[in-house]
């Protein structure tokens, strides 16, 4: 239950403040070329400790691989990738050994397992992300080469929605802003919740150019339900759109379904998938973030013997995880996509006929 | 890729216009009182032509149960269940054969597959969720001896908002409604659009009740992504929270934790579940469909052989799937809520001693 | 657990004295011609009924498909197949009601599910094979369009072997015997145990012609691992040979090795399998069927509450299972290619890049 | 593709000559006290280079826990085992690069990938063994704690057979052989085949004992299915015997049956499993073992470019891959028979209920 994906199918192993980090990435087809220094910079993306919007934890999240890679390319075998823990501070967290953290994952881990690795909130941590983007990073480079390319950035930040989408601009912006007009209001409400010890939300917006007509596996492993699943298990998300989400519940079908012209669709309130299967169009998502629970202020809860005390948390923490969330929903975004181009093949009797000439 | 659940697993067949559709329901425990007259039931919830809210088709939608129950009790072998379709006119689709319904699957499914049976949908009709009723009609009897109640009803239509949420008034409602006080509001709407023929979007809020803590299996088969993943894989759904979705994203940490107290939480923003995994709270999620796209005014579309026509679509439709829509919802809920509760059976050494003992 | 294979999954359902029993085949790409009277012909194969050498009981096994064909063709959906019963007699078997009969599954499924359906065997009687052969042939017609022939034949009953494989000769012979010269002295062997109410084992030898290099997904999902496990879960069996098998363990590396040449290669104790991936080679297996557990002597046994009693058994039972399960096993075999042949697909980036272009 | 078990899962990677091989092991329940000791055991009795029965490459095999522990206890997290390789010697293998070595997987993963790592065999390497041992050491503590026991030795080599199966001596033997009085005839085989630059066969014979009544999830996943799945999928393995395996299709139904009695099986023909579940008596399999296909003599071969050469194999090997391969029958069956403890919790509605109080 820590593996994702049906035909490239990730596992990942590691928590906040063990010895290492790191997945087994299975199914990536032979003769990629493994880019080292791509996977790098995607892991250096979501890094922590890079700017105040950020937590002060600082890691290396240097990457090794140690498996499935043969003079520079993939072999078809498990590709294993590790990342060790470099600056986990396990006595930081002493004070909430025996105290559940409103809003995070202490109380249902305890409760569950009977026990928690209570360092930094263990598996349950965020830092587990780190497995995913460097999975992502292979992932993206299996769908370079067949013109696919994943793009995300943050569209909105304590209800503070960017105008435009501009995508090219984010890796230019340290918040991951897609609108650079709005950019400088969403990071003052990042550091003014920071001051009052407070933390805020976010959106993260996710686009996938490129993808052809097909993907998706009716009705079980549709597209759209895969990436909802994939959204949602990312930690602290709390909703996920596709196209126009939320509103296409307030729209009238004759305004919300997208004509089509012999050139394309003429409008993609779809998101670019329809019954479950791409069509073509650009896939559009919406993810959203709560708050990160980890704030300074004090708090009702209770100990792991339900005792009521006011806690007052202490360590390092992001105020907007949406903020470095937004790498993970790319990353997860492009598992997604090469697992059903994977998926996808053998749909038809040509296609296989064809395969095997 | 037409099953769903990993130990509570069901797997569907059948098309609109074939010759039945049913399921196969495996993993039920043995000893469960399959009560026949239940399943029906929650199929007559589910089933078409009750109002001039819903398409006049008229199917009786009788279920059959063919196998794994012996003597009233479930066996612990697959139970298989068929629904033969009465109403079938394919006459009624002759005009769809070489054209793309816009907003339909229509144009993936050719594409994907090279043809398709284009009688009312095929394979991607909606039609098909009579066997996930059926199926979740049986993980509700399980749930039940747990104590656990999944219900659910619509909060909005074409943006018109439910004030309150009141369970217990659904079954008296035939547009499934919330709240009594908005429902004629509601239901105005849904006849307007119909009348310009046109559809609208709706809302269903799902609340399941007394789910024990623990359910869920991270970190990549988390209750809310599985969640995610069942809603989204709903016909014609585009998103869904957990709890506050949306507006988590736009408050602070300090208002968006959920505070926690000897007997439980202050607050449940977190819609039940903490780390994909069930605390214990209410579960509640919001799913938004978009309006049906079968709608009769004309539409710019292409032709399979991508010429490009204006064409009107003729048939039987529902005005607002939403309202159907609301009844699948409860199936997958509990059809998740049952994997969950087997798959977390083992979680810790002393419940697998004690389960040998 | 009632479904075998990855991307082509067939799921069965139904009992031997139940309403009816089937399959749902998962996977099969669109465009396969579905050819109806060939399916029939196989499940005529293996219905029971036909001679002295098979059970008394006579079962039409008329199979109806009710899904996922259109106009002839597969059309990527899941084909569903029904069998209904028409010759069950359950007062045949209110004898065994309370009792375990040795060498069955009684015993197991009653401690397992706490109760069992008792009329047959119920869910544990090889009545359930007739759906694999429905979902085999399929595969075998999948199997037809890329030059793949899977045949099988008996070479071994009550240790009397064929002395040379002649699979053309098997649809000539009644018990599907190899070898037109030892088939006689088989053929005595089953009636003399049947006339002194006791049955026997045998061995059926598949041979599948025709399988590309490359299939088999290492190291968890090997061709002979995922062979064996098809094998072994036909009711029983109890042993599998690949290739050589047994003699292989006793032989030299220097003997045992296939020798490489240009054209291929010089000798097959491998089995066609090298590494749990197919080598271009004729793949070849040996099934154990051990005797037919169902004997009228009478046995030592105990009752439901573990009282012992002295039991003879009655009803209608084929005296050789290995006869009829010779068809079991060339459907199961065939169903295996036909999943890695899908499975296959895509362990290459050329290949990816080219299916995509 | 390179993972197995369902709820006790686990997944390796890793090359004969690459960094590091190792696994994750998903599905561990929480509480479980880790004896670091007692892998590393598990591991000592894999390992190369301990005689001269056995390969001279020397590897310590030394394991680490990356994640999943805490405390010295399991959290439910998933176990990152990881072994660095520290005697690799690629240069031994550049006379391989281009030419597949007679008997192994050369040949197929290069036709299958378009390339091969072949240093030692790459992924193919008996080397992966040693992270299933790994995982299998962990099986076997959840085993203990609940009194089942897995053992195993060599019953037969090169045709000479154990003549009583004495598991208590197996650790005592350098060659694990199970009859101490055969042992020196079966260690003399060994060696003689390894003077004439030649291998030999064998047999290793695996026995569960305490196992309860019931594991086995029927039709799909049974007991006997799984397990010859996982002992075929041993590098080397070509037949798989369940109980009187093969004998029992020589055997008459009268005999082949275990009669029972108010206290248990009469005999124990059926290898303690009917039905593809588990009957509470021993676990029988016999599992065996082709020559290693590693020899010194002169073969015919061919190259990449499939140009005939006469070839003699360097490096260093084992003469007899089933005796460091009965350790890891061992533990394929100890894994396997813990996944099916958990899977078969809540196959009855009582136990879902009581587990649930």
């Amino acid at each position: 239950m820590n593996s994702f994906g049906m035909k490239l199918r990730f596992s990942t192993f590691g928590e906040s403040h063990g010895k290492a980090l790191g997945c087994i990435l299975d199914g990536v087809p032979a003769g990629l070329d493994i880019d080292e220094a791509y996977i790098q910079s995607e892991l250096d993306r979501r890094k922590p400790g890079k700017s105040e919007f950020e937590t002060a934890r600082k890691e290396a999240d240097k990457v090794e691989i140690l498996s499935g890679v043969f003079e520079g390319k993939s072999t078809g075998t498990p590709i294993a990738m590790i990342i060790y823990n470099t600056n986990q501070k396990s006595k930081d967290y002493s004070n909430i050994k025996d105290v559940f953290r409103p809003g995070h994952a202490d109380f249902t881990y305890f409760h569950k397992y009977g026990m928690r690795d209570y360092r930094g909130g263990g598996r349950s941590s965020a830092r587990e992300t780190a497995a995913r983007v460097a999975a992502g990073a292979i992932a993206k480079l299996m769908l370079r080469s067949l013109g696919i390319e994943v793009l995300s950035g943050i569209s909105e930040i304590h209800g503070i929605k960017a105008q435009k989408y501009n995508y090219s601009y984010v890796n230019e912006s340290i918040i991951y802003a897609l609108d650079p007009d709005i950019e400088p209001a969403q990071k003052e409400a990042v550091l003014e919740a920071k001051n009052r010890h407070d933390s805020v939300g976010g959106v993260s917006r996710v686009l996938i150019k490129g993808v052809p007509v097909g993907l998706g596996q009716p009705l079980y492993y549709k597209l759209d339900g895969v990436l909802a699943d994939a959204m949602m298990g990312i930690n602290a998300v709390k909703a996920v759109e596709i196209g126009d989400g939320v509103l296409s519940a307030r729209a009238l079908g004759s305004t919300n379904n997208d004509a089509i012209r012999a050139n394309g669709f003429e409008t993609n309130h779809a998101g670019g998938i329809l019954g479950g299967i791409s069509n073509g169009d650009d896939i559009v998502l919406n993810v959203y973030f709560k708050p990160t629970p980890s704030i300074f202020q004090k708090q009702h809860t209770v100990t792991t013997t339900n005792e009521e005390v006011d806690f007052s948390l202490k360590g390092r923490h992001d105020p907007c995880v949406a903020i470095r969330g937004t790498i993970v929903c790319e990353a997860m975004a492009a598992l997604v996509i090469a697992d059903m181009l994977l998926l996808n093949m053998g749909s038809t009797m040509s296609g296989l006929i064809n395969y095997y000439k």
